[in-house]
């Protein structure tokens, strides 16, 4: 790495990449380590700050960067990796400890940190400039683990890594966050602060507070009875297990986008309890407790269906077909090689290698204006396809 | 299969272990399906029995068991797998056409099926003895697809089987159905049907209304916000997929035991959700209101905490590669055929298609000792393979 303000030449590969040469990390968590170990294999000259110095010492065994130093090189980017309450305070430092840089956050909400840099122009401590060199970024990644030693390089690999300008920023901030999401493998996703707010209090905020909830309610279970917890139960409170104080300044920082969608769910868990208390009546009750019931998983099922798939449609665009294939060597090889002769495209594949049967599965989405094409041309060459 | 009342050289060998030799499964689905699979592995004659010809047609073909036919054995165990809401029924019907079998069901509420079963002993259409021959199980074991299509003889594998012998029933009835557990390496637990109703309402049907419930508020996002769904609300909602209809019965059938936990859910969301309310008022709030969503992270960091560790599963054994595939057709094929020339045997395959990516990722499952072989010979090939 280079610290004598000269570029070393991998440095120089990145800037012929259009990559920056010369990233400033700020706050060397399970974020900051995973984005500074993916920059470093980039060949960008990665500097790492953060107020542990075990922690700093640690990122730099783990190869995610160099200690930024005395004379370290001026960063062209200086990206703040810190939670959303501390993160506009330590971009209005960045700016102002860098002058020429563009300086992005990573928090999870980007409304406040905005904010917060607004205020703070307004009372002068930052000039529109300052202000201009700004661009929010939050990649849609993360772990229930923390801390850099979870850090991990394809972290970002196939997640959107969403962009958020503002109304005064410049272009060559975001154009510079989207190159590097590019070689993250991360999808870049623009859009503005606060429709981005909204966003994450509906995929990751009410998600993580639900879960967390869940899990409440194993405090009133006895022993024997969590012996009996399968892998539904340990899927849907598996983010149960992140960090409250992390998690406090996120729900807090996004309170407003937030409450609507709260309210939404207490208000039909309200509705379902009480179909539930009229359902242990006895004699039967009325239809209407059924159907309180049966709608909330069937819109629970809907809901589930947006979530998208390959090329962001959701997930009702394609069907699954099931290949019974045979348990031999080959087999599964020969299915996609006449899957590709037939000329149907894979969108996905899950492969099902059951203990004890003599076949496997293969569980194979495609476009579902394909689905008849598939089945029959199949079947003639002898593969039993089943119904879905 | 033996259909003229002569054992089968493999029912012999199932007798000579302890298992039953003959076992009717009427209802062939999910469980009855998986049931039908591990008892004919472990040589016991597995009947079939369902309303629908093609569902048993089908069945058979996956090697579940064969069709009861007329003048089939009397068998030693009937299970029927089939909703809470005609298990009743069904086991009613079981027990007079069967005058000298166990018959055992499978429902995920126990107390609804012993008390209907009861009523009818009282009501005179079953005899004392009809009711000491019936034992009611539940295999904590479940997908959230459905259908025979969907059965694995190892869905049990290291799962919980309980077992409820009721206040007259006979020991016979739940030593088998504990020896089969142990065939299908189940766990075998034995509890009575009120208290595996409470349990079962902590550990899977509030989880099934609290994942379902946070999938309805996806359908009030917009389309852009569900493109940043990452793998946290995948997981949540993993099991809100599931059969309305079939949940509405389980649900119903244990009314009773769910409500107190979603009251107690019910309570905490209404606390939660005024206190993000207050967290968005300016100025600052009051500490509680940060208090009440920390300890609800916290609270459900604990709860989470006692679901404990696998059992069984052994998945320690193996481990899995990525590899890069390129969107093209026929490279997944190139890839399998590949790995099989190198001779490593896949355990298990998912392709992995993210939005917007030139490649698909390959998650392969292999036996750990082939790991160094496959990578080196995959790399050499000129295959990207990622370290897990």
């Amino acid at each position: 790495m280079s610290t004598d303000g000269l570029s070393a030449p991998s440095a120089t590969s990145a800037a012929d990449s259009g990559l920056p040469c010369t990233v400033r990390i700020i706050g060397v968590g399970l974020i900051g380590g995973s984005l500074g170990l993916a920059l470093t294999a980039a060949g960008v000259d990665v500097q790492l700050q953060d107020v542990s110095p075990g922690t700093t010492a640690l990122a730099v065994e783990l190869g995610v960067g160099s200690i930024a130093g005395e004379g370290a090189a001026a960063p062209e980017l200086v990206v703040v990796a810190a939670p959303p309450d501390v993160a506009a305070e330590l971009v209005a430092q960045a700016l102002r400890a860098h002058p020429q840089a563009i300086v992005a956050d990573v928090a999870s909400v980007k409304r406040t940190v905005l904010e917060g840099l607004r205020l703070r122009r307004d009372q002068g401590v930052l000039s529109d400039d300052d202000l201009a060199r700004y661009v929010g970024a939050h990649p849609m990644a993360g772990r229930e683990v923390s801390g850099v030693i979870a850090a991990q390089a394809d972290l970002f690999l196939g997640r959107p890594l969403v962009v958020c300008p503002h109304a005064t920023s410049r272009p060559r901030g975001a154009a510079m966050l989207k190159r590097i999401a590019v070689e993250l493998g991360a999808l870049p996703v623009v859009m503005d602060a606060e429709r981005h707010d909204t966003a994450v209090a509906h995929v990751s905020h009410a998600p993580q507070v639900m879960a967390s909830l869940l899990a409440t309610q194993l405090l009133d279970a006895d022993e024997g009875a969590l012996e009996l917890a399968g892998q539904g139960l340990r899927d849907s409170t598996r983010i149960a297990a992140s960090d409250p104080r992390l998690w406090v300044e996120i729900l807090s920082a996004n309170a407003a986008a937030l409450l609507p969608v709260l309210r939404g769910l207490s208000d039909r868990l309200d509705e379902v309890t009480e179909a539930v208390a009229a359902l242990t009546g006895d004699p039967a009750p009325e239809r209407g407790s059924r159907r309180a019931v049966a709608s909330l998983i069937a819109d629970g099922n809907r809901g589930v269906g947006r979530i998208p798939g390959k090329h962001g449609r959701g997930t009702d665009a394609f069907v699954t077909l099931t290949v019974l294939v045979p348990d031999r060597p080959g087999e599964l090889a020969r299915l996609l090689t006449e899957i590709g002769e037939i000329g149907v495209n894979l969108e996905d594949l899950h492969l099902e290698h059951s203990l004890g049967q003599p076949v496997g599965l293969a569980h194979i989405a495609i476009d579902g204006t394909h689905e008849a094409l598939l089945t029959g041309e199949l079947r003639v060459r002898g593969w039993t396809v089943a119904e879905a």
